[in-house]
């Protein structure tokens, strides 16, 4: 199901309706942050702001205008070298690690090449003829946007928890009170043959199909995501320090890293702390545990005698299960400290952290990448990462689905991605 | 299906045969070694000769001697030290990396030390009452030598080929002339579900189960391995230098380590040679491609327009097929260049080189590592890795079986892997 | 020669004069770059300007006015992490490879911190009693400042040479026609006992004195410097390719490099242009070679068959012969390329590049550091870096002096050095 | 003074028994190793034993026999790859830091390449015709060779030290009863302008000349070198932990590495021992500390309100005071415990330690390097490293002399490096 054989399901207004929601809302992202925090990379992982500004435009830019729009003129032709981000089809580049070296163009100049290709945009709408081809780049170019506006966010906090000084992205909002967390309970599934992936109906990402049938054995899934409360607990135990809970490259890098608690946790005066977009707050006990990597999440599996689910049990759940999601709504950017509400099934599947799985990432049966840029989308990172599911905090409203497949290297954390315990019956 | 609770299907008599050939044979693969060859570390990954001689040792004296042998005393309390690989729970150990440096114990004082401990063997076999746990765990010691022997093997080839002076092993033997290779035919199978995993029917490693109903769709496998002719066509082509057809993790690795052929292929007067035990060669067309990593694996059979095998597809057309082997027969050393025989089904399963599956390495359902340090020897390594199936030219005969699960990471090269195409029906 | 027991000869009136004028050129400097260009930093070795802002700003904050304004208050105590360079004695820093990842303060923070710490500085001069230590401390402060002005134009560069879009400082200014250089010439000086270091009548650093007697061979010293014209004839005889020029050092980092040419320097089309703050130009055959490290400048005297001067050769000839400087005037940031005056001497001494020595930077007889923070300055450097003598275009006018120490390892090239050529009689 | 037009005070049937007994002294050197302890490299810095013997062996080969003796053949063409040290003349070679990968040629083979250049050599002895230029030659092999018994030494003791079993190279000898340190004393010297450097009596390195004049201010050396006891003293107070006494590069080094005391020391149940020839040993209080680096030396210094001597002020004293050397004689390979003898003068110039000199390494004034391979022996290393004056305990009898220059990186720590304190005036 290579993103360019698919057809949208939305008309031409309903498209560019998302198309100026979509590029407001990165531009709104932004507007906190000073030119300096916008240029700044932290580590090759995470990109400046200033980048995904230029490198989302950029990707309207090649995949929809210059092919499209017959008349369009590139903005700059230095800019395909600044910010293609992984396309060989579309030519050498910036290599990754360097992204912060751009100091040059400028935020300005990035925000009026924004507005340039915004108007280049409305004016292939304002053509008669868009071609439903057309309308399904468009479409990708919207969802990949989706993307970049939760990296931006994973990205910008590590730029405030980078340097000596750490600034909020935002000031802190009253959420109301805590409530104890509901205690930990398992819904079962019954397993046997179950169609997974997507169907074709709404948008998906080519490495969501081709849908096909899997073989799964009775399970059960807990009502809810580990809490920051239980993280303690495990902390307490050594969990960080008894190799048997670890993979044996997890152990390796607990050592060599020196890790001790999720990233962005610091204690001070025996109290656990966490940077956030509100800045340095106190860990919020009943809230989901974020910032872990694959290795702490299966690790914590072990510890807690249980495990990982795989990433269909996760997706016959969500598909199948009376679900909860994050209380708080879009722009939250923390997870939910409300309690998960768990009478009618899971909870906190959708809005607070992704869910590590102990799925590889690798394709589905039949998958094959579409020629071209835009099949260097998802196929070529099929290999040693895992998949998550769900949707973060940071997520943008309506980007994820049940059949959504998110993917990182074992050893990252700078992602919202924490854990839900599985079992088997 | 952990190693300690199997049950081994030898008498005791048969078992101590076994250990008696097994340890004969690891010491006769270093005979044609000096000293010097047996000490040092290329790299890494490759571990010295003494080392394996020590270390294969230390695994029946820990695991064996020490816990079921009354009055064994251990040879030398500093060996543990030196000679434990990875076993956390046996204790503190000489960092893989650094296992080159010890010259101490010398080769002598090893060949004492492993004479010492077959004594303790035989001591232990002489008693009546071999409970059948300890045969259990006897076995799993020849099966760890056997795993050895291997790795001696492709260790030892990396120090030759690491020196400026390139001895060989062993002299050239002659082999008959190589006669062409038949061409490429396709065996289909059904799908549907499949029992995978071994049934507990004679020795297998705890990784091989639970055995499991696993969801096929049809496929067809290649009658035979591609051979170097192959492989030579695919780097005339700019199989190397073409981004399109690699995985974004090999691409990198091709670029940062500037790869242009397999691992121990050198170009000398537009002539290809390999580094072969038997001293470098002149490459034999006819013969399987060996020692490529699962990158260059999964390049090639996108390059090929097919596909690599799943790790079931393999087993289930292995259970299934007519096979023929290595025609060489043990101590080959090198894969067959006799014509694979495919009138009747599949070849070259067994005996020649490992084959790259698409399958990650990761537990099967309800595998659950044992207690203790035994549970260490295949549970943690189950992330990062890919599976091979089948044997090489240097796996002892005997030692693999359709079940058989290899893994390695997918940069490495040194091992004796090569790849089957297969496609979807 | 400690700084803390210097005297200076100005008056508060005057000293007062410097101050300003100092930290308003410093501002001036930065003017013409974007918050983006002053917060990134391309290597270690390369500051942000922002950092050098705060760190100036910093030291008159912390050895003057914290020391000796009696009610001073602290601007923010957090900003001594943030801008103490090396001082151990001051406390804690930002690690200085990671001076590039302090988004805040802002440049905007920074500034009025800069006018915060200015407004101190009037308050501590319109008071009555300005002890002659203070004063001496304020000397350092504006001479300190003077010295990463020339840091920051030559980080800056290595900013706009970074990008991938190379963006000049400023706009390229006429500077008449480039006439012929002067052939080369030689100037010859006696040796024997001379007096060299600092005589303490004036401004020094620590490092200049104690003053004492040196004995010196007859030598003689090249009218001018070794001009990008000479430099060519090195390239284009193969001098980056034949180790027989080369120091063991110098060999290992132009293999280990890929040096084919100075820094800066990039070939189009069979072209040399180099990466000024006007942008990339075409190199210049007339002006002084820049951008070379020790061992290029030694690679070069070797293959001319002359060698480098000593630094009390260079202090000797500089004390004494006629000089002619840089005909451009403070503020040229380019060496001229206006013809030497060699007539009567020696010229370009003073205001188009530095020169490397011969001379390992090391202390005087009876040099001792001064107690303190202060003590810092210079003296814990005196090991495995090279002298220059001289000054550059980018040095303040009026900051350097014949007895001026300037070091650098002999590995650095992004400072503004060249060569001049000496030999024995 | 370049070694090639040197003139050998011997005549040839002395210098045949030199030729001899050298050769018999390496090789007796390498007696009570084993083969593995020969072939092993623990760090880039120590070459293997082996590879000393095929070194001093193909020096004398080819600057010696193959110019020289004129029917000789190559023993084995391969052997320059494999031996050459750095002589670029010379052609390609085994990477430093590959020298342990070489396991061939075996140890039995370098034997034999031995015995056939010292064949050659006395062919060539046994000729009429030996030219003066070529005992030059054969003179500079000679004392090449009694370099690297000193290297061979230290660089075996790396060995030992690197792996898990620590061997002594030898059974501890009884040296009797340690007497108490004599007190530390001071003799004058009154400076003035004094010649330094090779007078060309007597063999000598190209780096000891020209012999020339050098202006010195009075100064004190002290009688004895710093012991290990001082060294304690250092320690104890923080001597490791307080960056005031340190270089900056020192005090970067100390903490990337974790220095706490002298290499080679190691603390068990509060008690240092120190790695030695005889294996690990309790420090002995009143011998010179070994095994630091001029960082280190440097420190001490400093914390004492001392400093390193010049290597002209060590010179002038050795040349003139009456001193006392190692009372062990050859062949000690440890520091003396010996009292030393101070009544007279200085003591332990020559056979502890040798005395790292404030002084970098860099060419006297009028220093050419010779044409050709030989030219590279010395010049070519002569920046970013420390001279350091006498000789260690590890020096073969008679090779040092006043005028000798020894030099290394002022990080190394495997060499027998001590200190000796001076003060001004």
């Amino acid at each position: 199901m290579p993103p360019l054989r698919m057809k949208t399901a939305m008309d031409p207004t309903q498209l560019l309706a998302r198309v100026r929601s979509t590029r407001h809302r990165t531009r709104d992202l932004a507007r906190p942050l000073t030119p300096e925090d916008q240029v700044v990379q932290p580590m090759p992982d995470a990109s400046p702001t200033k980048w995904h500004l230029g490198h989302t435009t950029w990707f309207f830019e090649t995949f929809v205008l210059c092919e499209h729009l017959s008349d369009y003129r590139v903005y700059d032709e230095r800019f395909s070298y600044c910010f293609n981000s992984y396309y060989d089809h579309a030519g050498t580049r910036q290599a990754r690690a360097q992204r912060g070296m751009m100091t040059r163009p400028t935020n300005d100049e990035v925000a009026r090449y924004r507005r340039y290709v915004d108007d280049g945009l409305e004016r292939l709408f304002a053509r008669r003829d868009l071609a439903p081809a057309v309308a399904s780049i468009v479409e990708i170019g919207i969802n990949h946007e989706e993307q970049h506006q939760e990296l931006l966010m994973m990205d910008i906090l590590n730029v405030f928890w980078s340097g000596p000084i750490r600034s909020p992205y935002r000031e802190p909002r009253k959420i109301g009170v805590a409530l104890p967390t509901p205690p930990l309970a398992w819904t079962s599934f019954d397993g046997g043959i179950q169609e997974v992936g997507h169907d074709g109906d709404g948008f998906a990402f080519d490495n969501e199909g081709p849908r096909h049938s899997a073989l799964l054995r009775p399970y059960r899934l807990a009502n809810r995501l580990v809490t920051n409360s239980e993280w303690l607990e495990f902390m307490e135990d050594g969990g960080y320090r008894d190799f048997r809970h670890w993979l044996s490259d997890g152990w390796g890098t607990v050592q060599r890293e020196g890790w001790l608690a999720p990233y962005y946790w610091e204690e001070k005066d025996s109290t656990w702390f966490q940077m956030t977009h509100e800045g340095l707050l106190r860990v919020v006990p009943s809230a989901p545990v974020c910032n872990i990597s694959y290795y702490e999440a299966d690790a914590f599996a072990r510890w807690a005698g249980k495990r990982l689910p795989t990433e269909f049990e996760w997706e016959v759940a969500a598909r199948t299960g009376s679900t909860t999601g994050n209380t708080l709504g879009t722009g939250a950017f923390r997870p939910s400290t409300a309690p998960a509400n768990c009478a009618s099934g899971l909870s906190q599947l959708i809005g607070d952290v992704w869910e590590w799985t102990q799925s590889s990432y690798s394709p589905y049966p039949g998958f094959k990448a579409a020629e071209g840029a835009l099949g260097e989308y998802n196929g070529k990172f099929m290999v040693n990462q895992q998949v998550l599911r769900g949707a973060s905090c940071l997520t943008p409203d309506g980007h994820s689905r049940p059949t959504y497949r998110n993917f990182f290297y074992p050893h990252q954390r700078w992602l919202f991605g924490g854990l839900r315990l599985a079992e088997d019956v």
